[in-house]
Formats: C-alpha cells, structure tokens, sequence
C-alpha cells in the first residue's frame, strides 16, 4: 500500500498507511532534493535563491518506494527516498546515535556505581569504546583502568575519541604541586567542586585525569553531578534556579601570559528547560558586577548551590591509583581534591580534554550501520 | 575631601565628593575581599557559605585612600583600595581594553579601506600587535602584508597572538583544489559568502588565511560584514530579523572519520540586543527539521538574508597575493571565493583559526601599563 499524497497551496501532504502523516512544505522539499548536495563531501550545493519562494510542483507522483516531484515539465524531476522522507518530515525529532539521556546521580551511586571501562579494550575494539562513549555520557563520569606505564598513555585514550581541545593551560597538563603555581589545581591545597576553565567562551568539554601517582597522603579526588545539584535547586528553590539559570556573571583567569574573560549563567538550559551545561568555579568568578538591587538576590542562590555542592547527599569520593583515569563531563560534572601533603609523597595526574562535538562525533561514526 | 558613608541594612552607601554614589552589598563586600585571594595565584581562596549571608560590618571606616571594614571586633579587618572601590562599584559597567565596539562595513569600505599591516611590525612590535588587534577586532577584517617566503609564516603571526584552534581538518588546513574533496574549499568551484563550521558547538573565532600562491585565472577573495547585514535586515524586516535571531536550526558536517552537528541560530544577540554572532552557511546547514507551521516563514526571512549577502551593496573584493594573508573574525565576517580555473596557475591558501578569548587575551595583556 502506497501513501496518500494530498497537495496544498504551500506543501504537501503525506499520509502513509501505519497512520503517520507529514507536512512538507514545497520549498523545503525544492531545498532537501537529494541532488543538490555534492556528490563527494555531502555538502549542500543547491542555491535558494535561483527559485521563488512559492514555487509549487506541477507534478507530484509516488511509488512504492520513491516522492517523485516536476518541478517544470520536462526537467529532470526530484526524487526521494520513500523511508527518508517518512524519517526527515518537518517537526520530527531525529534520530541521533549521541542524543543520549542523562542519568542525575547523587551520593548513593558511590564509587562502585561509576562505570569502569579497561583501557586495552577501549584502544582495541571499537564496539567497547562506543559502549564507553555512550555509558559515560550518560552519568558524565567513568573510570578508565590499567593503563600502561606511560606518562602519555592516558591521552592515547582521548586521541581515540578525537583530537585535543588546546587550552591556556597546554594540549596536556600536568596536576601536581608546584613551586611557582599559576593556579590552585598546582598547589597542595584541597579543591572545592568545581568545573574548569568557567572563563572561557567555550569551556572545556570531557575532561581526563590521568593518575601517573598518587602516594601522598590526603589527595582524593570528589565528584558531584551538577545535573543532579540543578534539578534538585529548580524544585526546593525555583526562585534561586530561576536566577542562576537567567543572571550571567563574570569569570576571570590572568597570569603574566593571558587574562582571559568570559560571562556566564551558573545553569545553562537548553531550548527544552532542560538543565544543558553547569558553570561553577569560585575560584575564577570575578569580582561580581550586577546591579546593587540584583546582587543579594544572586548571593543568594548562589550561595544555596555552592552549598548543595558541599552536601553529603551529593558527593562521591575515591582515591586514583596509578595506571587509573578519570574521565568526566566538565560542562557537568563538577570536580574537587582532597588537601595532600607532598612531603609523604608524590602526586602526579596528566591531564587533557576533549570537547563533546568530537565525542558525540566518534559516537555518530561508530554507531554507522 | 574623603567620600561620605552611609550604613543601610544590607548594604553601605558610598558618595564620592564628585556626585559618584555607589551601593555596596556587605555580602559583596565580604566576598571581594582582597585578602580573599590567593598571593600567587590571584584566584578567589575565600569560602563564601563561612559567612552568614546576612552579615554586616561591626565598624565601617573610610581614609583618603581606603576603605576598612572590621567585621568581628578585635578580628583582622578588610581593606580597600578606594579608587578600585570605586571602579568596581555594582551595576558600572567595568573598563576592558578588549570592549572594542565594531564598526560595521559596507561595499562603500572598499578593498583600500581594509585595515593592512606589514608582518614584519606585527612581529616585532607590541604596540603595532596591539593596534592591529584592535583594528582588526573594529572591523572584523584585516590584511597583513610582506609575509615571509615560508608556508608556516602566516601561523607564526597567529601564534604572537595565542594558540590555534584544531578543528577536524586539523591545526592548520591547505586550501587548495585537491582530487578527493571532503569540502567544498578544497575544489575549485565558487564559494558563496558564508562563515565557517557552524556545525561546531563553537564555531572558530578568528580566520587567517595566508595565501601561498594565487597564480590561477580566477578565485578572488569575498567578504561582507554579517553585523551590518543583520543590522540592515533589523530595520527593513523586523519580522525576518526576529525569525533568524529566536529559531535555531541544525547544522551538519560528516565525512568518513567524522559527524559534527550542532544548533544554531543565524543571528545570536548579546544581551543588550546587540548581534554578537552570525551562522551562515548554506553548505552546511542539515535538513531543516522546523515545525511545517513555521518552515515557510523561516525559509522566506533566511532567503532574505541570504540574497542580502549577495546584493552589491554590502560585499568587498580583493585578489590575495603570494605573501598577503587576510584575517577575519569568522563569527561575524562571512568570506567567500570567485571560482578559479586550476588548470590556468596554482592557487594554494593556508588556514588556521585563533579563538575571540586568546583574541581578547592578548590585547588585554599588551594593554597592560
């Protein structure tokens, strides 16, 4: 049984047997031919404007597998695919191999509920780091295990994803004590929950934390899920997750080499209300600069949240071991350290990012049938 | 004369002897304590839910040059600088030597009224770094001239300034007419005014395109400024304006390695209204996925904007040179190219992008006295 083919004024109607019935406006099937995109890079070569807006087919045919459109009698027709047409009509949500739901965690996760993946798996077969792609978007955080005795073998994982976001900071860098330090990750001093580098356009997407060592004593590494600390803010306190999720404020990192700026909204939503992205970092928000009238509104809230971050209902704890990294989402799970004392011994971690257009990229690429 | 005090419940009134007036939230106040900031670091160290929100000042004291605070009696009390007081009262507006304003261009500009620069200044001299930066910023385009006999000199001057942005086609990239495209760029076909990956979930700030060789019939540079078309389109179609700056739509680049896709509006405003970005890339927008009910008004105010790209009135065109390398800002110029006849001469450019937040980076060090 072949759909039924209706034409409007502006578009056309389609419905098919199992009941679902589309719209197509004539001007988005002219824009959509299949033709008009390049043979070889898939990109769009169709030109908009060398046809009106309210063009309409003088003839319009199906078959059993194919919408067959004349646009002019006697010119070569435009001809789609039945099954893409049914999958692309306007207003459907499309399939996307990475459009994957998070799950919000709190503290009952524990560290034994964080996804733990092998790191040869990961290098070796694709269907397990596709799986670990997927997992891992999914709670924002995962372990990776036994990795090599290589300083570097910790980015070989993330170059399997795609290439390294660059940052002030370097391609890598390495989180331990230093003498000079330019910031606080590069002392022994504890860290609070935090997302990095809140004071760039972009921050960072996934964030690897590869441990090398970690024999000092104090130094283990806290989580929290930001999605989860969110959620929980819009009920018990709409009014507080109303202004974190509307107010910008300024973040700020400087050293001798840069000063970088960048505003933000504590709770970033999507175009659904959706909490999309966390950007919490005291340590880099400036000096606040909103109005007088807005300013203790915002203190606030933001103290709320900054407080939710330290509640034990939210946080997980554990201790990396060398050969282990860390992988989480830094747009949404915020991270934190536990105080050390270099002088019981050496903590090193490496660390590197990749941004999450390349991580749902690889996912996209993997999940090719 | 020192400025007068004035403590309210929640906040201290300051008036200056000049008519400045400022309100000080305590909260505020406490959080900006310089005292509160790590000495090496010069990151936030002060822990904000150690203090009760509704804290105020035991004793507040005003000298000729500070401002002091005692919050507990007999307790180290908070000190000011008063001119930075003053300078970082709530709701002002903070001095940034990267707030440049832009200063939108038509066809009137002119190949003659871009701003040029001589390579040989930009590398030696900070001051002529810093006014380029500056200049290029206003206009969003620039040309630098005399580059070196050398495939790498055009990177070389993008990294005086900070690091490349990798994307999927690399650190650098060759445009040049390859065998195998895996986009448009790299075919000898006509490029229309566009701008860059906006399938990115942040499209590259600044492009630098330096040009090796152009020795082909054909493949001039075009360029037009995406602000002042927007600014046009504002005022002669309010409804279109609307259309493009509230709806985003999917946009898609996918080769063998890669799928990058991301939303996006083809106006993104500021907060003040202002048009701060513009996504326009015909090549890469994905099929539209709109409501039927409103993909008619969509395609008749994005057809609008991009016929406006070609209408003379707003686009400049210049032939790059062997040794000339034209930047622009890839978020609010769109570029494009004549067709060229390969088989005439070699024409070869080489890319890279530099981000706006390494951009604004750089002039605010180099502007630091």
């Amino acid at each position: 049984m072949t759909p039924n083919l209706t034409s409007g004024a502006e578009s056309l109607e389609i419905s098919w047997p199992d009941g679902t019935v589309g719209q197509f406006p004539y001007i988005w099937l002219r824009d959509s031919d299949p033709s008009g995109f390049h043979a070889k890079t898939g990109e769009r070569d169709f030109d908009l404007t060398s046809v009106p807006l309210d063009l309409a087919p003088h003839k319009a045919e199906i078959t059993a597998d194919a919408l067959i459109l004349t646009w002019t009698p006697g010119a070569t027709p435009s001809r789609f695919d039945l099954d893409w047409v049914k999958a692309h009509r306007p207003g459907q949500v499309r399939y996307d191999p990475a459009d994957i739901a998070p799950v919000p965690w709190r503290a009952e996760l524990g560290d034994h509920g964080v996804p733990r993946k092998d790191a040869s798996a990961l290098m070796s077969s694709n269907d397990a780091l596709a799986e670990w792609l997927e997992q891992t978007k999914r709670y924002g955080l995962s372990i990776v295990t036994g990795l090599a005795d290589d300083p570097e073998a910790g980015e070989t994982v993330a170059r399997r994803i795609g290439h390294l976001r660059e940052t002030n900071f370097g391609v890598t860098f390495e989180v331990m004590s230093k003498p000079d330090p330019i910031n606080l990750a590069y002392t022994s001093d504890a860290l609070p929950l935090h997302t990095d580098l809140t004071n760039q356009d972009a921050p960072p997407g996934y964030q690897f934390l590869h441990c090398i060592a970690n024999e000092a004593q104090g130094g283990g590494s806290t989580f929290c899920d930001g999605a989860a600390v969110a959620e929980d803010l819009r009920t018990a306190d709409p009014q507080a997750f109303d202004i974190l999720s509307t107010v910008s404020v300024p973040f700020r990192f400087h050293d001798n080499e840069t000063d970088i700026r960048s505003r933000k909204r504590v709770i970033e939503l999507g175009a659904k209300g959706e909490v999309r992205e966390v950007c919490f970092n005291a340590h880099l928000a400036d000096i606040l600069d909103l109005d007088p009238s807005t300013m203790t509104a915002f203190y606030r809230a933001y103290r709320k949240f900054m407080q939710m971050t330290r509640d034990p209902a939210y946080g997980i704890a554990f201790r990396l071991c060398g050969g282990e990294m860390v992988v989480f989402d830094n747009r949404r799970v915020m991270h934190g350290r536990e105080a050390f004392d270099p002088s019981t011994g050496f903590r090193h971690l490496r660390g590197c990012y990749v941004d999450r257009g390349e991580w749902d990229s690889r996912l996209r690429v993997l999940k090719r049938v």
